[in-house]
């Protein structure tokens, strides 16, 4: 049963953007040796965040507005105090939200409902270039 | 070293119910030709989420508070204003919460603490009859 | 491909007090026969967490003030209301932070970020001598 890692790299505006990378994902497993096993989506680093939801635009302003209220940006952070970087909230909500999402793959197929997105937020407080992990695990 | 996907399915009442669904993870992993590895608990859909916790009628009362202080209900949502669904706060605390949560197996258990159950939080806004899928990895 | 259940245990003074313990899963998979693959880092128990973070003491201070805004220690807990534990603000932060993550392991390296350190948030209201299991599956 092989280990197969993978990655891709995508540009982000920052400030809490929430990209749907469900289609990087699975480009990525389409022509490899693997049909059955898991998928761990990772990203390295400590101010972005994996997870799923229905893409749709109207839940995406109401996730950024959840995650403002769980770590809002205009509060005292500790870490710009101490490093001045402004993006302590995005420490925190990065931790909060979590770097490692595992999804169940059947014959080549991950099983994700039918309005269900694979999500990267990058919380970080300007544009990045994040590279995505996709460890491949099965048979 | 084989992967092996099992369901089962589950009524919910919806309206952000916890439900223990750690008997039949178990009752799944008794008759399979893994001992140890992973199970990896997933939720496919976009309107609950999967975690652990100590199943105890407080406690449940206690993390239903804090998902409403999350993502309280009365509040505006944009989701509800474009599609009228009545269940943004559903996607949100799902996207939140997570729907994947992975488990190591050794010898036929899964390692959890003696009260640590898992749990399935239905977010939705009405009753659904949900598949959970139960991905195992091992040897 | 084989399954490897490693574990190491780790005193805490509980409070939300977070330990970096990215040294001790390090060391654990020095010496193993498998180099590739995923690691899953859990904790049994419904009293704690498991996350990533740059761990720097201005973002940890900013981790614990969110936290408490999530789950305040002063408000009314149902759990306590039942057991008298005086923990059922444990019982709430643990289930929403996650007893699980899983990183992927390339080359006998973990592949997080530069600044992405691997944590446990012991919420409980003691201090707790704690058992971290790691389970390593690859090759």
């Amino acid at each position: 049963m092989p280990v197969i890692t993978k990655n891709f790299t995508i540009e982000t505006q920052g400030h809490s953007q929430i990209l749907d990378i469900t289609k990087q994902v699975k480009s990525q497993i389409l022509n490899i040796s693997i049909s059955s096993g898991i998928a761990v989506v990772f990203i390295p680093g400590s101010t972005a965040g994996i997870t799923s939801i229905e893409y749709e635009s109207g839940v995406m302003q109401d996730l950024a507005a959840a995650i403002e209220r769980l770590a809002p940006k205009s509060i005292h952070y500790n870490h710009d105090a101490r490093w001045g970087d402004g993006n302590g909230y995005a420490h925190v909500r990065a931790a909060l939200i979590g770097a490692s999402f595992t999804i169940p793959l059947q014959d080549k197929q991950l099983l994700l409902g039918t309005w269900q997105q694979i999500v990267l937020i990058d919380f970080d407080n300007r544009p990045r270039t994040r590279k995505v992990i996709l460890q491949l695990i099965g048979e």
